[in-house]
């Protein structure tokens, strides 16, 4: 069976055409432009090639319910042009084929759990720490969605004690992403993370903030693993902070032995898969989900 | 066929042999005990009954995973003769039928979603707000799970600017279970919430604690419906005050028609179920698992 994938991010598409198996068997990338140019060159690139279903992990803030009238459309994203197009439907009706539509960050723990660094175990968290942060996770044999998609980025959490910047988020001013997102650590350093790796106070308030983060995320959700990856995560030496953070703020509360100092590089990982996680998790996507 | 169901609580257990209707044939309730001295009685009430499968929903922080050698034994608990307890084990060795246990809280949101406030829709999350807090979540099928069970109530939450109570979590002092359960309340203000109810800065203030919270798990679960149970919520008042204060907390960022003023009373509501929502949900439970 030949299936559809496609990784829609705000810069650019990867589209690829693969097998069962995983396996690219064709591939294009376009740059992501207004949507009346560039879904006829999606459609273009899928049409008479023999795909029977087609998946997508999409960027922005996308509605993934499927009994939503407004499935698969964009209801938020700095690319504007997008916002309320009708995406999915767009697609479904040219190519004729099952269309399935998740969140670029369901799709990346998707992928992780299947192909990548959590292959071992039943669910995970993937969170991205990057121009903004974003959760996704897989569990139960499928990606978490609901009411809508999850906003992991967005949950409050605490200041730190020495944080005097108020925060860039537009909806919330200090909550997570506003505080600990690629641009936040700019603008309340005055320069970009890649520039301050001798700091060593950013780094300890980076991780604390992501640790907090990931300390409710395990009280809440409970992954087995947790991935982190985007931009900001290129900084290696958060991952011993963040860790280390986490054992401190559950103390000891959750017993498991992943939770401690001897086994905790093992929970809290960097990702396994890199260029073709999102095509290849958008393949994934569309043998599991049923529309 | 014939079903076991437990409800087992810190102060009584719920024995019910039900069908798969959910019908409930027999029952009996015993106080909780030592454990030597009342499993024997737990056993006796179902053996030799014909019961092929056997659900529990259990008290404590018990180990709810399936791959792990400890999969029900209770691991913290005020109840300290419990601990460490292998009562699945000894369930199953003793009746010789699958036994499923998983946490109160996640079998009182799977007995919401089957027949109690949560029937129309796909994933619930229920919480109790009592002597202690904690949350259970039914989503994709299953109930909530993964490394350990979730300790929703541990989650870290801002203070509030007026509140000087220290927080009594043995854990984290100030976590939510620490500011907002039913002993933080008597404890901060010297009275036992019943005896507070025309004091409205207790319920201003427990409000704005249990709305932070829901903020965040709308953000990271992204749930359907929103079941709050327990003692602290006989308060009534406090409904609206949480609907009011999620709604400012989200500020719009989560597009849904139930996260408006409007509609918002059928998402965040009181359970459906009262006395034999635990067992009937263990029965539930027994049903859809499998070990
Ligand atoms: N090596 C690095 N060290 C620290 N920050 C980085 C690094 N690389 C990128 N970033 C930051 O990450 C953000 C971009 O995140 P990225 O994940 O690459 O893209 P996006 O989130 O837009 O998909 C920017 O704010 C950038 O400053
Ligand atoms: N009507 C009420 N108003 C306010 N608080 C209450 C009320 N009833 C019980 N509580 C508080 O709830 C807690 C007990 O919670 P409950 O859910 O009844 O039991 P448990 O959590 O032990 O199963 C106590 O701290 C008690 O003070
Ligand atoms: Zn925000
Ligand atoms: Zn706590």
């Amino acid at each position: 069976m030949l299936i559809g994938g496609i990784e829609a991010g705000g810069t650019k598409f990867v589209l690829a055409i693969g097998n069962d198996q995983g396996e690219i068997l064709e591939k294009q990338t376009i740059p992501t432009e207004h949507p009346d140019y560039t879904l006829p060159k999606v459609i273009d690139f899928f049409k008479n090639k023999g795909i029977e279903r087609l998946g997508v992990g999409a960027f922005g803030a996308i509605d993934i319910n499927q009994n939503s009238p407004s499935y698969g459309t964009l209801q938020e994203t700095p690319k504007t042009d997008w916002i309320g197009y009708p995406f999915g439907r767009i697609l479904k009706e040219n190519l004729e084929v099952p269309v399935i539509i998740d969140t670029d960050v369901n799709v990346a723990a998707m992928s992780e759990a299947k192909w990548g660094n959590a292959t071992d175990v039943d669910s995970c968290l993937y969170i991205t720490v990057g121009t903004g942060i974003g959760g996704g996770a897989y569990l139960n044999g499928s990606t978490l969605k609901g009411l809508s998609h999850s906003e992991m980025g967005h949950i409050k959490i605490r200041r730190h004690k020495e944080d005097t910047y108020k925060g860039n988020c537009p909806y919330h001013d200090d909550c997570l992403e506003g505080l600990a997102s690629g641009p936040a650590i700019e603008k309340r350093w005055g320069k970009k993370g890649h520039e301050l790796v001798d700091n060593e106070k950013v780094w300890d308030m980076e991780a604390y903030y992501l640790a907090q983060a990931i300390t409710n995320y395990i009280y809440i959700l409970s992954p087995e693993r947790i991935i982190l990856g985007g931009g900001v995560m290129k900084q290696q030496q958060l991952f011993p902070l963040i860790r280390k953070n986490v054992i401190e703020m559950l103390n000891g509360y959750v017993s498991s032995p992943y939770l401690t100092e001897d086994e905790i590089d093992q929970y809290i990982v960097s990702p396994g898969l890199t260029d073709e996680a999102g095509v290849k998790g958008a393949l994934y996507l569309a043998m599991m989900e049923t529309v």
